[in-house]
């Protein structure tokens, strides 16, 4: 199924961009005066391979949700069951993201690729466990090579679900007490940055355990030497169930040429395990924000990317990529409903 | 009517920003973990008086439109007759705000308080011309105060009304050929910065236009001497219609305890005058974006305010405010909709 995805994924249509630049000009504003979002809808023109590009709507969320062997090492404040109890949140739509999907009118998908529990059924819960949590990657993998593709798997499978189902833009998300631990070792793997500088402090991390975090994923590096270009071997080394769902997530619609809008540091590092499959995914991509989670910005950087917002959001679930998803959507209907000069009898 | 509108303006309510600040600290999400938002959601609950306070929609737009006298001195590459076309557009629905409007569902508003042209009646259009532009504000006041008086009325009038049909939150709108000048000289007022410092290159100004709008700028400060403490002097001095009816708009909606989204550098610098005329203001304010205009970053941190989204927009009409709404609407959703962890039996 990887290999299909991969397959299919080509970089913009230049002929698309070069008509949604021309038309820009045209249009009733001054030249440049929408800033980043004149070269955002020239690259939605360029992934959907027309112009105008689709208004990315409707808008469909999934959150990926994993557990972490490394939780065993304290690198993090909250208890692992939170996981499974925020998992229940959202279906009852009491989490953050339900509000903001709600104002965004954004359709909510909850995944469970690897709770470390037993999930009651839900119509609003795809069962998609690959294990109940990963292992300890500080003491050995976090998982096999073939639990790393079965999660890909899960993540495209979702995708082409929702694109399948009329989503024209997929938005991620995640829930995993300990993931930005793996997430800051992906990170490091694929920027070449020391953990020091993309280690963040997650959810309320104090200074001993963010010490603490930094050696664990320090050590976990040594241990596995992961290569980045295996990029499988890297997730199933140091990454996360959801990591790994996420990745597939981001091959998928980069696949079907629909936006991934992407959230924070647990997107942004599965996104660069993408890019280490597919260069050219990072062009589906947009960075929602910045997160305030450090490797966020590293890992947009390297993806060659500039995140929409940077609010000082650090809370995942996708929240970030919703709050981005009408900006992302006005910048499409510019190309679809302003006037030009000629039209409008606008002196230019 | 001005004196009615300062007389209601309060400091935000304390008790009602305490009851926000513990909601969050209840809720299913980390500490913190919405950076800006967070603040931003207990200003709306210590403006509304009520926590959670009222989510901002529907919101309304008005763009106010003018021209201006100091436009014969050649402080912009377009026509001043490009202001009554684009009103035109504005109401056939073709600019860029009218689509940001669509997808952010918002209503627009446009109100003619000062353009050089006789409009035809429009069911969309409010006309409350109180001169067919200013005067050059190079060579004597750009109005009188009466007209400076009458045009902060037509702003205080058309947000009453506004708010009168429903509208929960009020965002600044304007056009203007030649704004950016009169917007320039009233930042250096009342920030006290040089005009190199506060005046930008509006809309695709060239390098000998630049010099020539700051010494425009410059000598019409030496020549008025505008006073920061007759904040109607300084409007009548070096102001513009549109300028004037922002500031009595921003009063009207911080007395009516709405909160109002500034677009651009026109609308900061609008706010500037409203808080030289009563402080509290800027408390109902929200600084929607930081515009590529320079005097815009230095009017922001004057009032206080930290700006949601920096996308280098320079377009004005409102754009920047539309685009923010759904970020304020958001911040207020959670202080409705979210769990507590009590509610959702999470650990927290």
């Amino acid at each position: 199924m990887l290999d299909e995805v991969l397959a299919a994924i080509r970089p913009l249509d230049s002929w698309a961009m070069a008509a949604a630049r021309e038309l820009q000009a045209r249009l009733t504003k001054p030249a440049g005066s929408l800033g980043a979002l004149e070269e955002l809808a020239v690259r939605l023109a360029g992934l959907a391979g027309t112009c105008p590009p689709p208004v990315p709507v409707p808008a469909a969320l999934a959150v990926f949700a994993g557990d972490h062997g490394v939780h065993a090492q304290g690198v993090t404040p909250w208890p692992q069951e939170v996981t499974a109890q925020m998992v229940a949140n959202f279906l009852a739509g009491g989490a953050v993201v339900n509000a903001f999907a709600r104002q965004a009118d954004v359709s909510v998908t909850v995944v469970d690729v690897g709770v470390a529990a037993t999930l009651a059924p839900n119509p609003g819960l795809v069962a998609a466990k690959v294990r109940p949590g990963t292992a300890d990657l500080s003491v050995g993998p976090a998982m096999t090579r073939d639990e790393a593709l079965a999660a890909i798997g899960v993540g495209i499978e979702v995708a082409n679900s929702l694109v399948d189902s009329g989503a024209r833009a997929l938005l991620t998300g995640d829930m995993g007490i300990g993931n930005t631990t793996p997430a800051a070792a992906l990170v490091a793997v694929f920027t070449g940055l020391d953990p020091s500088a993309v280690t963040g402090r997650g959810t309320g991390v104090d200074d001993n355990m963010y010490a603490r975090k930094v050696a664990v994923v320090r050590a976990a590096l040594d241990r596995h030497r992961p290569d980045p270009a295996d990029p499988i071997g890297v997730l199933a080394s140091v990454g996360g169930l959801e990591h790994a769902a996420l990745a597939g997530f981001v091959l998928a619609g980069a696949a079907r040429r629909v936006p991934v809008i992407l959230d924070g540091v647990i997107a942004d590092a599965a996104a660069l395990v993408a890019a280490a499959l597919a260069p050219e995914v990072a062009d589906a991509c947009v960075a929602g924000h910045r997160s305030a989670e450090s490797g966020a910005g590293a890992a947009i950087i390297n993806l060659g990317l500039t995140p929409l917002l940077d609010l000082g959001l650090r809370l995942g679930e996708g929240t970030g990529a919703v709050l981005a998803l009408p900006i992302v959507a006005s910048a499409a209907r510019v190309l679809h409903e302003v006037a030009t000069f000629d039209a409008a009898g606008i002196s230019g």
